[in-house]
């Protein structure tokens, strides 16, 4: 296995310039950088990491408002993962809690340094504003759930959503379902307008009109589809996706209301596969995010910054769940 | 350092079940996955990898149209970042170039079977159509450039357009540019969709409109401009953004064609930075494709999509790379 003074020595360049090639730095000309990759390959070099216990990287993994003691929690699954992959890279890990309403009155990067950690994973579903300016500009490895920031050292992680919905329409499109509703989140949230993009790719995928009519954006709260389900019916919805499982289960609520069977009358699907899909009445057909899958890949996006590839975002495949809220359409 | 076994022994489980509690199969209740990983985690359980020689994975690169032989070509620097990050992982690469335009007359899955191949990636503009539909369905670990396919064991990577875009428009509109025009490549191309996607969302962010008159559909040549560009320029466009840096270079000649100087009259940004970026004149501002890391996460997704995380995306950051063809709007 050679190493980059082997490289250096073969071609009679310094230790730094070969090693900025080997990371693809833009101030190497490419002559010398061709030189350089062949080279590499030819002699087999293999970038190698220290991985001795005593430095093993200290990871700080911020929670903001969200459970994580147990399975039904959002948070469980996805420290889980992040935990069983970082124990893979024997990395150290400590986890802290943190209230969205309490100010935060230290800066990200000095607290980072102070207490030694290399990484950082912040889990919540809107970032602290504290924390989203200084995250703009931070040299730490950083990686979010969902959150985008313009930051080659921040990564996002997360399921993929613009494929989960779209797969929703395709299961409703080949139940012969044509006239479809969205029951969206927060309109201003990346989340939601991924969502969207997915719903309007599904329905262009499937020869259906998106009518403005049969879309809303609520919150991701059982209460927000309240205002909205009414109208969809009127205008001839004969489905219903719904941007989360908690979302869905509110709709579940106003078509009772209505007098509307699930799925005999309308079909709902919901988003996420949150425990309590399970137990809502139908249980809910849903686009399952791992989030198992999640964590061990937020540890992965993280490893690969700290290795000098500028991960932007690492999405899971989402999965389809079928149960009892889709059916034919009537 | 704990096994499955352990973990098994520990809760009178089998091997099977803490098998899939680990991996988040939705097929163990929730109350058992709960059990599993809590011990997973308190006995210091760690996935082992069998990483001996001759139990090397085999992956075969499908090179479909794109030129890898030197580093001025598209393929080159992909195909090195595969290799380096392959090495680490003691991965053996064979490289099978396809041509579009023949036939394939042989079953992708069989073809990787027979050969005794763990992993595909498939480096290509576009899928071969007989390969397309295949891989919908197909059971290997197989990466794509930039070709979303709906299936668990397919991953894209990519660099992130939708950031890419923005950036280019947060450029121009901190230099004063508000009448902004994109050139875009084929309407019907994911990537072309998530650029557009990018632009529509940068100018919102710097409160800009966009007008669907400063708005193009082209192919990625650098003919593609040709109709468009005198429409632009009448429509009062102070600045152009360009899908690609070859598209960019035939906007630079219709601008030179009516007479326009760059950046003094009006400006311009590439996409990709390939080499020829640095040889327009002038020299192109521009959003780097850091081929190498897109090469080595293809390696790093596969590795997940192996270990059973199915990645659906991982994008690589674009970064802005500022020469000549921008300045202060005129």
């Amino acid at each position: 296995m050679a190493t980059i003074k082997d490289i250096a020595n073969q071609l009679g360049l310094s230790v730094t310039t070969v090693s900025k090639g080997l990371s693809g730095a833009s101030d190497v000309n490419e002559e010398t950088r061709q030189k350089i990759l062949d080279t590499a390959l030819e002699l087999g070099y293999v970038a190698r990491k220290d991985q001795s216990a005593s430095n093993a990287p200290k990871i700080c993994i911020f929670v903001e408002n969200i459970k994580y003691e147990h399975i039904e929690q959002f948070g469980y699954e996805i420290i889980v993962g992040f935990r069983l992959a970082a124990a893979e890279r024997k990395w150290k890990i400590d986890i802290l809690p943190l209230s969205m309403n309490e100010r935060i009155d230290y800066i990200y990067d000095e607290f980072m340094r102070k207490n030694g950690y290399s990484g950082g994973f912040l889990l919540g579903f809107f970032l602290h504003s504290d924390f989203h300016v200084q995250l703009q500009k931070t040299v730490i490895p950083t990686v979010t759930l969902d959150n985008v920031i313009n930051n080659r050292n921040v990564a996002c992680v997360g399921v993929d959503n613009l494929q989960g919905i779209m797969r929703a329409v395709e299961l409703l499109a080949s139940l012969g379902h044509s006239t479809i509703a969205l029951m969206n989140g927060e309109s201003n949230s990346r989340v939601s307008q991924e969502r969207y993009n997915g719903f309007k790719l599904g329905m262009s995928k499937c020869n259906l009109p998106v009518r403005k009519e049969l879309i809303a954006f609520g919150n991701y709260t059982n209460l927000c589809a309240e205002p909205y389900v009414k109208g969809f019916v009127e205008a001839g919805a004969t489905a219903i996706v719904c941007a989360s499982d908690v979302i869905a289960h509110g709709v579940l609520t106003e078509l009772n209301k209505l007098d509307l069977r699930v799925p005999q009358d309308i079909s709902v699907v919901g988003f996420d596969d949150m425990p309590l899909a399970k137990y809502t009445n139908p249980p809910l057909t849903t686009i399952r995010q791992d989030r198992l899958s999640v964590g061990k890949s937020a540890c992965v996006a993280m490893e690969q910054i700290m290795d000098g590839i500028a991960v932007s975002r690492l999405l899971i495949s989402p999965e389809l769940i079928i149960r009892e809220s889709t059916g034919p359409v009537r």
